[in-house]
């Protein structure tokens, strides 16, 4: 069976572009996704960045808003930059990985990702966090304790370092049979790669 | 009808896919291309950049060769990156832009990311840039003069501030109807938009 790994951050635009997209497209390639969501501000920090790229240099963030509106109008959902952004996405991203290991972290993250860009909340506010994860019919409060747990802060490390050690410098990124791809304009192509890789294996 | 400009640097790799797939592409969707040859690294300069951003950040740079290795495969056009890279493209620039008034000025510049891209070549070496215009029939000796006059010179800073004004930081991009695209993976929406613009005009 093709695996793909789909490393993603919770604060990320084109990573709200790549969750909405990717389970009827990994469906239909037969490819069997792994949801890794991962602190890219960690690896801007190891860059010099103390902010996304898209902060720094105000064109290329303009242009990222207006590209974002028209391809979410294309895919019919709603588009919005949250205040701030990027959202610190640590604490949102240490729940998805509490959710990832009880079988609603993939729920989870989509649900984040219509709040944070859709309505323009800030995913940063533990109450935003609790209500997603209410909504979804959990233990807000004991997800929420669970996601400050050495065991959860050791996972989204380890994912983190692993992005890193994959080469992996921006989100959403796809990684199959050890070959990397970056951006939601290469989901097609890394699903492509995993299914074609997974047959001649 | 409708109409699309083409920015591009003689430099930049992605610039070089775009080069190859605007001919048919516009074609079938009826969209004049306008190409309009300028300097990115004056726009880095501005923006406190010395390079290209792909030689700043090395993962950010194999994964761009990496990405038009796949590419270009898909293609079916060859792909090498040259040394230096990024070239120096002043010369051939400015001598896009007399083509460009001369009518040879698309098939200098596709010949020039063929020889870059293709063959490996420097293109900030005059012998490299004079061989291209004679095989395309032209007088190489007289088109160098003609790339250092004042007038040239002029073209080409104009299409670059040109360029910045419209909020460009990238290539390639696409400009139409006051909409910016930026990248060869828009190229497909930017002619959609072209086309869909001019027909309600």
């Amino acid at each position: 069976m093709a695996t793909l790994d789909f490393f993603y951050d919770l604060a990320s635009t084109y990573s709200y572009l790549a969750a909405v997209r990717i389970g009827p497209l990994a469906q239909a390639a037969d490819v069997t996704v792994r949801w890794r969501p991962f602190l890219l501000g960690a690896i801007f920090k190891t860059q010099g960045y103390n902010t996304s790229p898209f902060n720094l240099h105000p064109p290329k963030g303009r242009n990222m808003v207006r590209d974002c509106e028209r391809q979410c109008a294309e895919l019919g959902v709603p588009f919005r930059l949250p205040s701030p952004f990027p959202a610190m996405s640590l604490l949102a991203g240490s729940v998805a990985h509490v959710g990832l290991t009880e079988g609603w972290g993939e729920d989870f993250s989509r649900a984040v990702y219509r709040a944070e860009f859709g309505e323009g909340l800030d995913i940063g506010e533990p109450a935003v966090i609790a209500a997603i994860v209410s909504r979804l019919g959990q233990d807000a409060e004991a997800a929420l304790a669970r996601a400050g747990s050495a065991e959860i802060k050791t996972a989204l490390r380890a994912a983190t370092e692993e992005a890193e050690a994959l080469g992996i410098f921006g989100a959403p990124s796809f990684v199959t049979a050890g070959e990397l791809f970056w951006g939601n304009d290469r989901l097609e192509q890394a699903l492509s790669w995993a299914k074609s890789r997974a047959k001649r294996t």
